[in-house]
């Protein structure tokens, strides 16, 4: 950590224990990922918080390719009748949603809403151009923004604009579809373990919490540092429902006229605030080696005395072809910088002064644990490589940490109570009937509301931990974002 | 081309002598560039129109990286009173704004606007974290979309919404602002010319086509196949007039308050229009190799005979780690799948039969002007880079010899009038006093306008083409898009 007055910076952020709330908007705002704008609920996302998401797209874009899937771009607007389509997808999103009523000085005919999400524009458009099933699949994702008029709001958790990609995919088949919406699920979930060193539980939401239309609706949660769940990404399988709605019909094989079946799968920026709450600490954000924009920098020690300045420069050169890296040149102190990179989360620091140089070597010190490291120069990459290695398993094991031990087994209303009580907020595993009363009185008597039926089900007991009657599922519970 | 029966999809399109216009909107249909949809002037971008953009995109955003600037996400909606700020600024674009007056049920205390473009929401962040001279220069750009509300609309020309990228940068002084703006105009000219093989003339926009708040304003024009002028691109140079109207100040090194300097610059999804326009022909789209979704298709023929399939596979192993290509095993004619590839602009179709893998060799026929060439499979790769360079430039100098064709020298309103007459539309070189009331008058008695004043000047004569008086600039005249 750094020392003495150089921890200026880090002090001003609050300590996570005293006001997690609190700690969280203090580093969106100091490690430069965000600024408030006058339009509420609405930001900036300033050039070190953009990167992390361009990271995040190009990995996941990737993987979305890799997997058959084609980009493209929909439009910003959807006619109020065009939404009115589906009616529990209407029912869902009409009340949140922003309305166009003039273009320049001409009031339109029919309202237009800001797109809250697409699946009523892609279905306009499958209408269009599906007609035998020759035309299937169409597996689509586009990377867009779209708005929702929330009452209350935090930046990535839960803003009135945000930036998301979403899935839409048309199939022949139940079978198809279904096993694409498993498919993307565990997309992201391999990327939220394997990118984010974030770990998820995947499972099926309840009918209560699905998406509106969705005949099923998977997620992944994640359990934050403070003990709440958040729902990090989500994969909904439509049935024939929307494909009725929007009269899509394709010719089959056998000659005759059916429906297809969707899909539709997302993920936001959202991700970013899963990152911050999963990794950071009281000396600000930590950030997984994948998507950091800045993966080691490099800082000069007593950078006035004779070659320190250059010898940086040169591992600059020699690192900048296969890492993010960055040196520091500026006339801050060593301490200063250590705290700026530290609030900033970059995952290695590369320490390098004259007695390293005399030496032959550096010190590489990593953000999670403050573990120094001294390695040869001659080596530098490699090590530099195993180094980030070991941070992403690092940080992956202690959010694994986290979430175990504060992942409660209970049997009863009172052992849920107990547990919140003594343990402090975290996942509740218990039994659960399957009925929608029973699982609003969990809520109401524990204040844990079902988070998924997790597809890894065990068996803590015959019975649901609220009714007494014969469970059905292991659900996880838990206070969300 | 194609041949007989095969035909069948090309003649589907007007020719493009007969109605360039509908020759336009067939070919963005046939193509699969775009869709409509059934909000006037939104369109559906498909995937093959979107992996246009997607390259473009990719090639641009790394010239903007090398040359420093970061990427950023302003918000999508601007309060009323922030958009009227800038007086000028407001008067440009309040007439062509999308209006949002409720979220959800609830009538918004002030009207926002969906960004028409992002001046106003950049500044407002400016203000806010610029402070000292430390905190200059800062160059943002973002990718996103925008919406003006356009009373007539053509795919990718001028559509109601559009994506784009703009650039927003703020400078400590008024020259190191100018540089920049010449400095992004270069980086949008040579894109156009060594990505797209579009030439384009790079100039000074007169006083009256200047962007609604700018003190200059740069531009690039471009001449389409049917001799009208496209605005390519633009960077504005702002002065400090919207420091001044946002009240962004910092403190010089000289310790006293000032005002910072400003630019904007855009490239939008229009370069696909123009990229149409520019190299299209009668049998379809034809695509720049740079930015070509698919660089190759490998079609094989009689490809029922043992091994030809194999091969065609074979090739596309081959050749897919360096190229973007694609093998067509369809069961469609190998004269309908070369007709379906025109239409879509591949630069080069590699054709392999029976005979030619008994020859261990394959036909390399490019799109834009059908020229075969017989290549050994051995150096099958060396050769396709070769064939895409020379694409590349075959498409450059039919381009700019069109321009040239197009390009009229005229020292009188009568000239020009006979010009446009006798040889079409294209541009129309002359000089002019650089009064405002010339500008009119050319535009009234010839149709075409100023389009920009070219920094390559010439001296065609000493007198203005309207008034006689002594002439200031050469300019670029022309009807624009």
């Amino acid at each position: 950590m750094a020392k003495g007055n150089d921890k200026k910076l880090v002090k001003e952020i609050t300590s996570m224990d005293e006001d997690f709330a609190k700690w969280y908007t203090d580093i969106v705002k100091k490690a430069e990922l965000i600024e408030y704008t006058s339009v509420k609920g609405c930001m900036v996302i300033r050039p070190y918080g953009y990167a992390i998401w361009e990271n995040i797209q190009k990995i996941l874009d990737r993987m979305f390719k890799e997997t058959g899937h084609e980009n493209v771009c929909m439009p910003l607007f959807i006619p109020e009748s065009l939404l009115q389509r589906e009616k529990d997808h209407v029912e869902g999103f009409a009340p949140e949603v922003a309305w166009v009523t003039y273009g320049g000085n001409e009031k339109l005919e029919e309202r237009l809403c800001v797109r809250p999400t697409s699946e009523t524009l892609f279905c306009e458009h499958y209408a269009n151009i599906i007609h035998s099933w020759r035309d299937l699949p169409k597996l689509y994702n586009q990377w867009v923004n779209v708005v929702r008029w929330e009452k209350t709001t935090r930046p990535f958790l839960r803003s009135r604009e945000f930036l998301w990609q979403e899935g839409h995919t048309i199939h022949a088949t139940a079978e198809e579809a279904i096993e694409e919406t498993e498919r993307m699920l565990n997309i992201y979930a391999k990327f939220c373990e394997e990118t984010l060193a974030m770990p998820v539980v995947k499972g099926r939401k309840t009918d209560s919490d699905k998406f509106a239309g969705a005949e099923i609706t998977y997620a992944i949660e994640a359990l934050m540092h403070d003990g709440k769940a958040l729902q990090a990404g989500t994969s909904h399988y439509f049935g024939d429902g929307f494909a009725k709605a929007f009269d899509i019909t394709y010719t089959n094989k056998e000659n005759k006229l059916v429906h297809p079946y969707q899909t539709s799968w997302g993920v936001t920026t959202r991700l970013i605030g899963a990152i911050i709450m999963t990794h950071g600490d009281d000396s600000g954000l930590v950030l997984p080696p994948a998507v950091a924009p800045i993966q080691a920098v490099i800082i000069p020690i007593a950078q006035h005395k004779p070659g320190v300045a250059e010898k940086a420069q040169e591992l600059m050169a020699k690192l900048a072809p296969s890492f993010r890296v960055k040196v520091d040149l500026s006339e801050n102190s060593p301490g200063w910088k250590f705290a700026e990179y530290e609030m900033k989360g970059v995952p290695v620091r590369i320490e390098i002064g004259p007695r390293d140089i005399e030496n032959n070597q550096c010190v590489l010190v990593t953000r999670h644990n403050n573990e120094k490291t001294v390695v040869s120069l001659d080596n530098l990459s490699e090590e530099l490589e195993r180094k980030l290695a070991e941070v992403h398993d690092g940080l992956y094991q202690k959010a694994l940490e986290n979430r175990e031990n504060k992942t409660y087994t209970c049997l009863s209303i009172d052992e849920i109570k107990t547990a919140l009580e003594e343990k402090g907020d975290g996942f509740v595993k218990a039994m659960w009937c399957g009925d929608e009363e029973c699982e609003d009185k969990v809520k109401e008597l524990t204040g844990v509301g079902s988070r998924c039926i997790p597809f890894e089900q065990e068996n803590l007991s015959d019975h649901c931990v609220c009714c007494g009657k014969p469970a059905k599922h292991m659900v996880y519970w838990g206070k969300a974002y």
